[in-house]
């Protein structure tokens, strides 16, 4: 089968106008088929305080009110998902950008009450529409997903886009050999948070269990390295954790974290 | 060839939700392959005054500043087209978003000095990429696009969607029988322009300039007939000028403005 890249970019990565200018001029060089997951950073946050919308966090998971889902979209699906495919085009590289409702690309459902919290209009992906990326991939487009899904009855929803990106990479492991990578402002899953040079080469299940319990990995690094076991386990070939800036080297294995099935 | 309905809907439409909600309807249930191309109405406008950065228009168009084209960017492209995008999937009819940047759907150079009035970050478009569209329309999707496009050295333009709508209408029309309809909030281009009854059944270039003469025709119509008649010398088959409410008996001719080549 053919290799399919899928890459998450991170939020500092979006907040940062010279590192999301300069990712992207090398991600338009990787050659192969690509689709492109990104979040929205701080820019809603900021745009959320400029309206004098509060903003309220659990678990670092947003609480998205009505207002906020309308900010929300308009920053993560109209003003970076946009600025990202104009950025591409200018390098030769065709991009299409979509939410969720476009070809009806991710259908989710409004997360339910979850141990009392109500997440507001935050949507679970219960499918991605596997032949619509295909078909603009056939076309030789870079497709960039933006986290907004929606639930089919004409609701808009927030997803977290790692979750996305796990989905994307599953629902595409049948058609193409999927590549996922989560790219972001560190070097990879590091022993010490502190020193960048720190990098773990390589995680397995078993690694995994021993380095949550010894509390080097914690907080916000566990629900991603969920989502890279469960996308190994449905079929991604490949997952690597690691910096933005090493696109290249992430791909050629020469940097970053590699979680491993077994 | 294949008929093709290309549908502008008006700002005043868009500002009313139930309105918008109830064209949608119509306009889901309308048989064949469909363009929606919207504007963006009074929401940038109150966006804009609600994080105090100041519109300036000239001619009734936008000075397009940076903050402004922002604001535009996640009105138009995000928060609009991802909510009728949603909305019709609501209703089966799969619709897919586009701004001008996606897939290098439209290309525009930003607007040179008019009569010493510099528009900003305003685009005057250069083509329409019709193999895309035609793409999308055979894989039976709706394509609804917002009025953003860009000059494909990564700057995003703000661009009429009166001028967005002729022009895809005129770059579709070798491939498909293009029927252009300019839905808004009046039955047609009027005698009279307090009178909603007062419908001018149909308008050919003399009693265009008969109608301008006598000042029937004035202000943001012209406009609005001069691209009409454009579209009809490049190739498209009908332009039809109606109540958005009306968008069946449009199309079958029964109410509205037929504006005519001879």
């Amino acid at each position: 089968m053919e290799k399919l890249f899928v890459i998450k970019i991170g939020g500092n990565i979006i907040d940062d106008e010279a590192k999301l200018s300069s990712f992207l001029k090398h991600f338009a060089t990787i050659e192969g088929k690509k689709v492109l997951i990104h979040g929205g950073g701080k820019l809603a946050t900021k745009l959320a305080a400029q309206l004098g919308v509060e903003q309220q966090m659990v678990d670092g998971r947003r609480i998205t009110d009505a207002e906020t889902l309308k900010i929300v979209t308009m920053v993560y699906a109209g003003y970076i998902n946009k600025n990202i495919v104009a950025a591409l085009q200018s390098h030769n590289c065709n991009a299409i950008g979509l939410s969720g409702a476009d070809g009806n690309a991710i259908k989710a459902h409004k997360r339910p009450l979850k141990n009392g919290i109500d997440y507001g209009f935050v949507g679970d992906v219960d499918e991605v529409n596997a032949s619509l990326l295909k078909s603009l991939l056939d076309q030789n487009m870079v497709v960039v997903i933006a986290p907004i899904t929606q639930d089919g009855n004409g609701q808009l929803l927030n997803t977290n886009a790692d979750t996305i990106a796990q989905e994307t990479a599953k629902a595409l492991s049948n058609l193409y050999d999927v590549h996922l990578i989560y790219s972001f402002e560190k070097s990879g899953v590091l022993m010490n948070a502190d020193d960048d040079a720190s990098v773990i080469n390589s995680i397995n299940p078993l690694s995994y269990k021993e380095l949550k319990e010894q509390n080097i990995i914690f907080a916000g690094m566990i629900p991603k390295l969920d989502n890279a076991f469960a996308a190994l386990n449905s079929g991604v070939c490949r997952v690597i954790i690691g910096k933005a800036e090493e696109l290249q080297n992430l791909i050629d294995q020469k940097s970053g974290t590699s979680i491993l099935k077994n």
